[in-house]
């Protein structure tokens, strides 16, 4: 089967692997209809983070069900599915508490594994896997893209809103207008929020954040931006505040921008992990958020809303590719020229 | 007037000073009845922290209202009242939003005040006073005490279960065993925890957290902490965590205890501030808490669990004096002969 494979820093390529099989009882062989390219994907890209490198990569699909292992009795083959990053249980401390992307029973185990290529073995598929009824053919091709957008990105927009406990009539901040901050703009918008001010400097964002729901825009960073939520909320800050980008100017602003009492829902990975808590404590500022809950927040109400036509978190794939171009997919990402990069792998 | 005088690090004495006045139209002067130290009194006692010398000191009383300015409309002269440190103004966000502690409006200004006197000028007086019915002469000692202790200490335990989100059935660990950690077993208990784990090693202070509902007391500190809560847990950690005393290893160990979602509350003034947020965001860690929403606590439930009888929060009081012994009200906090100090000042 084909695989997008990582090189080097800067440099992706296609190759044929041995097709993946079931390798432990809880396994599940997928193959992949629709995959993508993640943000987080760029660190190891860039060459910013490690990875090792001739390894499958990837960890966003949708695809259907080919073969399961004995212990897998919640999904059979043939049965369409969004493939999470994440692999709950589904019974232990921290997945019954809806956070199964920290599930304390999984570890990897068994071969690399990569959502970018034709198939995939799926860990701890039992629970972990979400179901989608009927077959991917029985939906649009923007019906596909709002289903693969559950696997990560607007899973984790949303989780970062859940974080932040946004409340029906709240004002939000939302840092980042990357895929995930479009997709917290998005959740926002679903949890009821009456105003979204979304951070941006770039047009073709600025358009996708306004038709997900943002009512304000605010391309200042750093001390002006504090200024203008200010302005724009009397003086108060905002009810909740959603990070989506994790450096430290981005963590140090979100964390201004509340109101006392607000709380920064936070899913950019902390770049610099160390802070001054004296800011938090004084004005009663929470500090919540992490590893997006993706199969709790799939079934507690994004995938309905997807199946609904409430919202289309699709509409952050703005260029579409196939495996063999796997090399312009990760640059279009590098080079900002799309907001995210699709895969579509097979029909 | 008798008031508490702070002279140098280890010495309060009392003096004789003029009666306080009305000196803005939004002051209420109160003629105390009881008040009490505090444990971040012990700060600037034990020389800590800088505090002026020569003022009056003291943040937590009972009394009646003796007079008030033009604007005060809410409290009338002969109204009985808790008289929170904290004064807010009931219609800025922050108080809107339930955290009158960090009120938007509210700047200290004129004379300054303590409330370990016989009088004492509360400013922005309107709301943030909390009228209790009747008289004190209505209450017994026992009831009286409890009424003193929301003017601080209960409503600060309450914080910092509050900040954790405790729900009904939770586990829940307590950091510190002073008032405001005992207070918070209470709040636990009030907020419907099912076990509780208090974080003790005070044979005194053990025995009053049984007596609020603790169900588990762990001597342990630092690492042996961790484990033994996670054994008590099956290796889960707690539902939530309130850190109450905010030393470097108290705020590492909460960061600790809790399960994967669970947030930590904390009023605990942060002696560290810096810190990792590592070990929240991959965990999932929420932190939360600051300064008490006194006024907003008090009303939305403490004062009437006292009234009923359902918690005695007074009983952080284990030993009494009045204003000529000062010093040894001190002391026995210093020296933890006394959990907490009470100063009867009136009748």
């Amino acid at each position: 089967m084909k695989a997008a494979i990582f090189v080097e820093p800067g440099k992706m390529v296609t190759r044929e692997l041995p097709k993946p099989k079931v390798e432990f009882p809880t396994d599940a062989v997928i193959r992949i209809v629709r995959a993508c390219v993640c943000g987080s994907d760029l660190w190891w890209y860039r060459g910013i983070a490690k990875r090792p490198a001739n390894e499958p990569v990837g960890h966003e699909a949708i695809g259907v069900v080919e073969s399961v292992g004995d212990a897998v009795t919640d999904v059979e083959p043939g049965d369409f599915v969004i493939v999470p990053f994440t692999h709950g249980c589904g019974h232990c401390a921290a997945c019954l508490a809806g956070f199964d992307g920290d599930c304390l029973t999984f570890k990897h185990q068994g071969s690399p594994v990569g959502y970018q290529a034709e198939y995939l073995r799926y860990e701890n598929a039992n629970w972990a896997l979400v179901k989608v009824p009927g077959q991917p053919s029985d939906y649009t091709d923007e019906q596909l893209n709002d289903l693969l957008a559950l696997a990560d990105v607007m899973a984790t927009g949303y989780h970062a809103a859940k974080s932040a406990e946004v409340h029906r009539g709240d004002t939000v901040v939302v840092m980042g207008d990357g895929a995930v901050g479009l997709s917290g703009v998005l959740s926002a918008k679903l949890l009821g929020a009456k105003r979204i001010i979304a951070m941006s400097r770039h047009e073709d964002r600025q358009a996708v954040a306004r038709e997900f729901g943002a009512t304000d825009i605010v391309p200042e960073r750093g001390d002006e931006a504090v200024a203008k939520v200010m302005a724009l909320t009397n003086g108060s800050g905002a009810d909740a505040v959603l990070e989506c980008v994790g450096n430290e100017q981005s963590v140090a602003t979100a964390v201004q921008v509340g109101r006392p009492g607000a709380i920064v829902g936070r899913v950019g990975i902390p770049q610099k992990p160390e802070m001054n808590t004296n800011d938090l404590f004084w004005r009663n500022i929470g500090l919540r958020g992490g590893i997006a809950a993706v199969t709790t927040h799939d079934r507690g109400g994004l995938l309905q809303a997807v199946l609904n036509g409430e919202i289309h978190p699709g509409k952050v794939f703005t260029k579409r590719f196939d495996l063999d171009h796997i090399q312009d997919a990760y640059a279009a990402m590098d080079q900002r020229t799309a907001i995210k990069s699709l895969l579509i792998v097979s029909e």
